[in-house]
């Protein structure tokens, strides 16, 4: 059956369209260089946000008006939503989607329970995947809502809860393998602190090492070969999480003897409420070779709370996009839409509408990202800035070649010293002239 | 004496060019519906930032490098600032520019001689003035820089320190109408407190409330009709500043009985600072009557203090003219670049390379606003979603005609309330969609 | 029945004891100057945090163990919560309570029902507030909640759901009244905006401001004396809530000619989300003579959401009893522990000792305040300070017996202007040692 | 000469003394625990902020009253304030001190000349060393103040600028080695960016591991044992800094190599800006046995600036000497004060107030870390609270002994999970207790 019966396929219009329920930059079949927009970018749907997000907020329960919401039975409802999933998914035209264990299906009574019900409606997601060529990007296990998390999963105090939290990931494991995971992503959710006066930080992160390791053995031992992720994320719900940022958790992976298995699942909003941008993030992750896949999203820059929002900002969406090309692409990883609706967007049609503001905005931040790097705009800037590693003293430099004293000497001897400006303002102004160029090329 | 020789008057060369040293976009001449570029624009430059300021940081020394700094006697330096000035509004073709009394003179020994010399470089700029399109958008004095004004101007805790100020500032309503000044600026630099522990804040701000009305009636006196305009900032150098933000501000003069004959001068970084966009701002002075003018620059997300960046990002820019048409134009207001380069900006070309930046994206922001407003975009959006108030209950809500009795009988015979989705995603496409076709309208 | 059978009633054990359930520092009988620490301190118990709250965040359910919570029945429930409050109140010993409209009685299938379900408990709490001495600080309604309030409520774009809001805020003037409430309290959950996009936020303000004035004659007509108070918020849940802070409503109060009929309840965790010290937003108030409330809780400084936790600052709830008593008390108003137990702290013990910790901390605050007073520290460094405003040329500004010229002839005979150290660092050293000694005292 | 005549040496007068030139709580010679305080605290003097710091600052010029600047030549200068600082030295009783190389010597018009002022102020600094129990802490050179340095020094895009900063490093190691200093530390001021548009941030971290191995090199060369230290700031003066953190720094060693080098120079005005609490940056280095030194500072949680104020916080200067008691002492790092007097505590009488607040405030947070510790307050509330690792699955677990099978069946065979709660609000109700009561003990 059909849920969205308001919504035909979405087409592309050109960007002169009115039509909310219609693609403006997006078009997935058109070349941007060698490859289609479908594959730069990649999109995947976040099964949560989609199909199992209510709207509520900490001050307010859920507005959305969701037709699978008739359903009272529990399992009923999950297969309701598996339906509308893959129409929406069809509709939209997306490659991908991503879900954690609990999105697909209900908790049962018992965790055997629990791992029956995700079991039947694997099943189900499966024969529909046959049918589709959608697939699916990554999926995970949510160790963080239920009370027995309360105090972390793998990091909890409580290794009952360790022991529980391994059998869900072990089972998440397993789903992944079934359904042809490309990835398999671990955020930590509650694995952090609360306070420093009550917590065994050491001990916490030693256990947090042995269970990816664990995680890792039993991966290899069943045949699952997804790229294992890491989403760092600074605070929310803990107060200081162990996946601070990609720097943090990259400094944990060295520390534990991880970094080979380990890449990393980038959020827009994860990288601001850390105090940087999404770019930045992105950067430090592919000069260390360890880009895996981006979750992608927007928070307000004066909320201090992950608020998810569809990307639309063209800056964030340019640069991030600009880094995916000089990673040579996503490879394994992905675009999904770790977004939801805004609470005042609550008609089922704004799940669409949302959808098609956030693939346009990524469309056109190829799109301009592209250009550039096809001007090498950016690459002369830069190429032009540091020549002077490329002969000379600096050649020696980077090729290890000199010493303290050499250097010494060197600067002893130089009569002065020549800075060139920056040009920041001025390379703004060509992002610009890029920007509101987009829709002409 | 030309102090630019490497840099010729400043020509329009349209979106494509790779020029720094010309106009992409703003085209003075333009008419963007019934005036053109330079009219709805009104650029001012700021002649601390750019003729003053040495790029030092709190962790360095200037790097700025400016032809006048040959000279050594400040007078002279002061002498040649006025050229370098003057060449500069020409080159650029800036109908604006605005002053601090001790960016354009040296202090004296004494407080006489800092007239004097201001004296002598008013009457020089006036000069000047005869042969410019120039004219002086604002001029102000800074009480915040010498060691005197450690504690505050007219909110010192030093009585004679508050006469100074006052002496100071009734110097800076003659120059002002001198020149003719079409605004006086108070921005409080140090009009605030490091600690509640030992302020007496209920003092400092009914002498800060004497103070203005002083200034008031003695502007008055001498027949300036200058508008007067209060720039709030939050914090920095203090730790609470005063005039925190547009609303706090808004409260004081409602306070002390000064709304009537204040405005604002609203910045975009100072806005920022205070957790607010620099469009909510304006918004708020606007339908309060109070939007006077405006400091064009922009701060970054993740840094916490004032960095007075010029000006690139179009969303904001866009979103401010969008709030200047609404308003009918700034009025007697302009768009002062209270902007510096860089401090990797060092070189004296980059002062016009910045300042092109960012009259080009405000250029660009203006085209963007204009036509949406063209279009009706977000007007239509907005009665529509306020139609509920156009007739029935909520015509009488907005007549004043109705009472918690009636309304509660009313809202007893509800049956049920519908909503409708606010579409906040679908409108950011929008924006977008008028962003990307920028140059090609 | 008891709903708290491990808990006797909670007593003052002094400083030294490591009973999680005794008081350490709060003695409710003990007199610190003139009055008793409980008429000081005037505590009360916010029944949502303690009564309803489920311990639910973004990111995971409730942890809460409530043993009322057995009873399924909405009814049921509401009365089990009256009893089990009543029991809290009186095991703890403190004077006030305050609540929402939705946390006393559940909202029916319709407006009358919930107004019938709010009587039946309305009519419960006023029988056991008849044998016990527990008297109600403030109510108000809840009108943000509900998906109905999705846009706001007297803000809404709904005139429908502004006359709902207005039938919630009359019947709330109405139970206010039945139960002798000592305030109002209006907290604009969702008075504001998402983005100013699709907002017209002067009619909103307009809006709010009819709707205040009808909520003040309808009080007025049915005789209910109680204290209006506006407890800002600058953000959370909307993006920009109108009552930002006490300087943001200030202006919206005088702008409506609603500045004497309301006072300001502050809460310690809105203060810190707006920028502000507690002490600060306290100090705007008392200067203004419009303090009226407290709502008495502490955020963590580096997460930008409403944590509400229990009070234990020491320098913050010194700092804000400094403030109460330099306002000669809190009048009408109170100490409402708006707080919250954290997810962790999940058993209902937990209830009892968070109140505790935060009792005995403005027991202390108390303490060291009220010593600071009777030494006059603060006083006399303040003095001292503004010495130069009581004679001479500071004399005639503060008695607005000067003007500008003659200020100006002032200035330019003094030979040269002295300042004095702030001394900042000595007095923050001082606070230190009267904290460190109020044990001891 | 004497440069403070109104200063005598400091005294302690105990917790009731209101002589601003006394110690309340510091004495030196007390024991707490089997070592003195000075033993434990090792506090320093940062020469910059208290010899050379002018109080200056982005909107303000210098007001500091330095009695030796009177002296109009560097070079008298510069010694002029040798003899400041060890009066100072002696008259606050400090064990140590801390410098860069520009902070005791002038710059000269070339490298070598400032090479020869550094000679030259050394070898007084020597001199009076021999007469003094003070010792160096540890020394660092400037590579960010001077225009050179405007892009960074190891991280610049110059390789002439690399060059320069190794040469000052050698001279610092040198320096360092001939002064005897205990540790030797690279706070990378410029090392960072200020956009990734213009920068190759994977060569800039490469050129800063070679630089730190040359370094290292260099430093065993002559025979330099000094720790080495990074410290680390997220931003400011630069927008992102490659030393954003313990966290980030740790992955940046161990990429290159250096983690055995490297220990960490932890400042809490840093951490703050970072988003963390300085007692979670020390505990993250402590746990990694990378706990080097201490910049004792605080700032202000409402601004988002380095404002290096002198430490007055109970709570961070306890919960810092917990961590440091917990560490078993400080090894070769001190407690240095980089901390500035405010710009309105101007007179030369304020450095010695402001240590003094200093001081006192550390002792204060050691009496009471160490009583909490005697009394094994946190220690048992862990060892409680994390026991379920010490039997059973849980040790296991952390012995290695079990994989995600094991753990798998034992989750599916729990009947039901039983946490506890966690008890914060009692804890901070502890601490509070042991803070009030420290003047007592
Ligand atoms: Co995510
Ligand atoms: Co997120
Ligand atoms: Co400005
Ligand atoms: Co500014
Ligand atoms: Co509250
Ligand atoms: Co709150
Ligand atoms: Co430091
Ligand atoms: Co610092």
């Amino acid at each position: 059956m059909a849920y969205f019966d308001n919504v035909s396929n979405i087409k592309f219009e050109g960007a002169t369209s009115t039509n909310p329920l219609a693609y403006k930059f997006y078009n997935s079949e058109e070349k941007i260089g060698d490859k289609t927009m479908e594959e730069h970018l990649k999109f995947s749907v976040a099964y949560w946000h989609t199909f199992t997000e209510d709207l509520s907020d900490p001050f307010g329960v859920g507005t959305a008006i969701r037709p699978w919401d008739k359903h009272t039975d529990p399992m009923d409802k999950a297969k309701a939503r598996v339906e509308a999933a893959f129409e929406l998914f069809e509709k939209l035209n997306v490659p991908y989607f991503a879900f954690h264990d609990v999105d697909i299906a209900p908790e049962g009574s018992s965790l055997k329970e629990s791992f029956d019900n995700q079991d039947t409606i694997v099943a189900m997601i499966k024969d529909y995947m046959k049918d589709s060529k959608v697939k699916l990007l990554w999926n995970t296990v949510n160790n963080f809502s239920h009370p027995r998390f309360v105090q972390g999963a793998a990091s909890s105090n409580n290794a009952d809860v360790f022991a529980y939290s391994a059998a869900k990931v072990k089972k998440g494991l397993e789903v992944g393998k079934e359904l042809g995971a490309e990835n398999y992503v671990f955020w930590g959710g509650r694995e952090g602190y609360e306070s420093l006066l009550n917590t065994d930080m050491k001990l916490e992160l030693d256990n947090l090492g042995r269970f990816f390791h664990m995680a890792n053995d039993y991966a290899k031992e069943i045949g699952f070969d997804a790229q294992f992720l890491i989403e760092p994320k600074p605070k929310e719900p803990t107060t200081h999480q162990y996946d601070y940022d990609v720097a943090t958790s990259h400094a944990f992976l060295q520390n534990y003897g991880l970094e080979d298995i380990f890449k990393f699942n980038i959020e827009a909003n994860h990288a601001t409420l850390a105090g940087h941008t999404f770019e930045h993030e992105i950067h430090y992750a592919r000069i260390n070779n360890m880009l895996g896949s981006l979750d992608a999203n927007q928070g307000h820059p004066h909320l201090g709370w992950d608020t998810d929002e569809f990307p639309s900002d063209l800056y964030t969406t340019t640069l991030a996009m600009y880094e995916v090309l000089k990673n040579g692409g996503l490879g394994r990883g992905g675009l999904n839409f770790d977004s939801k609706v805004r609470r005042t967007s609550f008609e089922p049609e704004d799940l669409f509408k949302a959808h098609i503001v956030g693939m346009d905005s990524y469309a056109l931040g190829l799109r301009v990202a592209h250009q550039m790097l096809e001007d090498k705009v950016l690459e002369n800037i830069i190429s032009d800035r540091y020549s002077s590693y490329t002969e000379g003293i600096g050649k020696e430099i980077v090729e290890g070649k000199t010493d303290f004293k050499q250097l010494s000497d060197y600067a002893l001897g130089l009569s002065d010293i020549q800075n060139k400006s920056g040009q920041l303002e001025v390379i703004k102004g060509i992002l610009n002239q890029y920007l509101v160029r987009a829709a002409a090329n």
